[in-house]
C-alpha cells in the first residue's frame, strides 16, 4: 500500500477545522470524499496539524495511504479536480516510505499570523487578516515576545480543553515582521516556530501581545502571565481567521525533489 | 457645496462593473446608496476610470458632492460602515476645490494584471489572479511588451464596442515584474500606465502576451498585429479578475496631506 504525502493548503473560513467531523464541512473530511473518488473506500488520512474553525494553511502536511500505484503528480491533479469548488489544495505531492507520519515524524511547525493595522475594512483579505484600527507599538510587542520564547510551562497561555499531556513545550521563535504593505497600512506578521504547540496557544500570544502594542499591557506583564501558570492571566485569545500553519518540518523533506 | 475626492477600493468579483445600473449590483450604485444615508437625496459620483464587470481596484478615485461639511475622516468612516458588507472600502478622502474632477483632472491611469503560474487551483486569491498552469517566457513577453509603448493607434488592441473617439493614444509603459510568490510559484504583475485607456486595452495587451510567453506567438507577431490595426489581429482577451484600477494621478495629488 504505497504512501503519499500531502502538502495542504487551504481557506479555513468555511471549514469547522481540520478534523472530520459528522455532518460538518471539514478539511480533512473534503480530502477523504475526494480520496473516495479515485479509490472507493474508506480513506482516513493524518496530518501535522489539527487546525481549528476558521485557521488557514499554506504548509499544511498530511498523508494517504492508496491501493493503486500512483505517479504523485497525477494523485496531486486528480485529488485537485475533485476537491474543486472548496478551497484546498493540494500543492505537492510524494511518494513516503510506510512508516513515514504526517505527524508522528514531524520535528518542527511554523505558524504565522498575520495582523493588519487598517480602519478601512480589508476587501481581498476579508477573512484572512485580523483587522485592528489602533496603532501597534512594535518594540514593545517584540520585548514582550522575547519573554515567551525558550522552554516553560505554558499553562496561562493553553485553552481549558487542550488534551496535551504536559503544558510544558519548547518555543523555538516568536518574531514579529513589520511588512510595509501596498495600500499604505501596517502589517505585523508573527513568525511562531516550535516542535509542538498547545491547543491555543498561538492565539493566545498573539491575542496578548496586541494588548502589549495597544499599550494596555506594559511588556513585562506577559512575563508575569507566563509565571502566573493561570490560563486567567492571559490576554484575550484573538480571532482564528489571521492564523496560518505555515510549514511543517520533517528530518528528510518529502517535497524536496517533487517541488 | 463641498466636494470630496474618494480613494476606492474593491474587489470586482460580485460587481457588474463600476457604473451604476438599474437592477444589477455596481459599486457606483453602493457608493451612492451609502452617501443617501448620510444626506438623504439623489447622489451622483463621477470616477477616473469606469471598471468593467469583475475589474478590481486599489485605486479608484472618484468625487461626491455633498450639502453638509463632513470632516473627510468622519465622511471616509460613515461610508465604509454603510457599505459593509459590499467588499468595498474607501481608503482615504480628501476635500478638493469645487472644479477638481476626479475623471477630467486625472492625468495619469495606472493598471495591474497579475498572471500566476501555478497547476493547484488558488485558494485565498481565488477571483483575484488569472491563473495557467503552463510556463511562460519572461523575456519573450518583455520583448513583445515593448512593441506597444508608444504612441500607437491601437484599434488592434480595443473592443469592438468602445466608445473613444480616436484608437490613437499614448501607452507610457507596460513593465512586466516576475514576483518570486511565497507557495513557490510564479508570478507576473503587469503594471500599465497611459493617460487613458480603450475599452478592454490591458485585457487585450495581457491576453496577447501570454501567448507569447507560452510560446504560441512569436515576440514580434505582436508589431505585426498593431500594425494591423485590425482587432481580428489580437490576441484572445483575458479574464478580467486578474486587473486591477491600481493608482490614478492628479496635478495635485488630492490625498497627499490626508495619508
Amino acid at each position: 500500500m504505497p504512501r503519499y504525502a500531502l502538502k495542504v493548503e487551504y481557506d479555513g473560513g468555511p471549514f469547522s477545522g481540520w478534523q472530520r467531523q459528522t455532518a460538518l464541512p471539514t478539511v480533512q473530511g473534503d480530502i477523504e470524499a475526494a480520496l473516495a473518488r479515485l479509490e472507493p473506500r474508506e480513506h482516513t488520512i493524518a496530518a501535522a496539524g489539527r487546525t481549528d474553525a476558521g485557521v488557514h494553511a499554506v504548509g499544511q502536511t498530511a498523508h494517504a495511504d492508496m491501493d493503486r500505484d500512483w505517479s504523485p503528480f497525477r494523485l496531486m491533479e486528480a485529488l485537485n479536480w475533485h476537491l474543486k469548488p472548496a478551497p484546498i489544495a493540494i500543492t505537492a505531492c510524494a511518494t513516503v516510505p510506510d512508516d513515514w507520519h504526517a505527524r508522528f515524524s514531524a520535528t518542527r511547525r511554523h505558524y504565522l499570523f498575520r495582523l493588519v493595522v487598517r480602519r478601512p475594512p480589508v476587501t481581498f483579505e476579508a477573512g484572512q487578516v485580523w483587522q485592528v484600527g489602533h496603532p501597534l507599538d512594535l518594540a514593545a510587542m517584540r520585548e514582550g515576545a522575547a519573554q515567551l520564547v525558550g522552554r516553560h510551562d505554558f499553562t496561562t497561555f493553553r485553552s481549558s480543553i487542550c488534551q496535551a499531556d504536559s503544558p510544558v513545550k519548547s518555543l523555538d521563535a516568536l518574531e514579529i515582521e513589520h511588512v510595509a504593505r501596498a495600500d499604505g497600512f501596517a502589517e505585523y506578521r508573527f513568525h511562531v516556530r516550535a516542535r509542538s504547540f498547545l491547543h491555543n496557544q498561538v492565539r493566545s500570544f498573539v491575542g496578548t501581545l496586541e494588548r502589549v502594542g495597544a499599550g494596555a499591557w506594559a511588556p513585562d506583564r506577559v512575563r508575569l502571565a507566563l509565571e502566573a501558570r493561570d490560563r486567567a492571566a492571559c490576554g484575550p485569545v484573538c480571532p482564528p481567521h489571521g492564523l496560518y500553519l505555515a510549514r511543517v518540518d520533517y528530518p528528510d523533506d518529502p517535497f524536496a525533489a517533487a517541488e
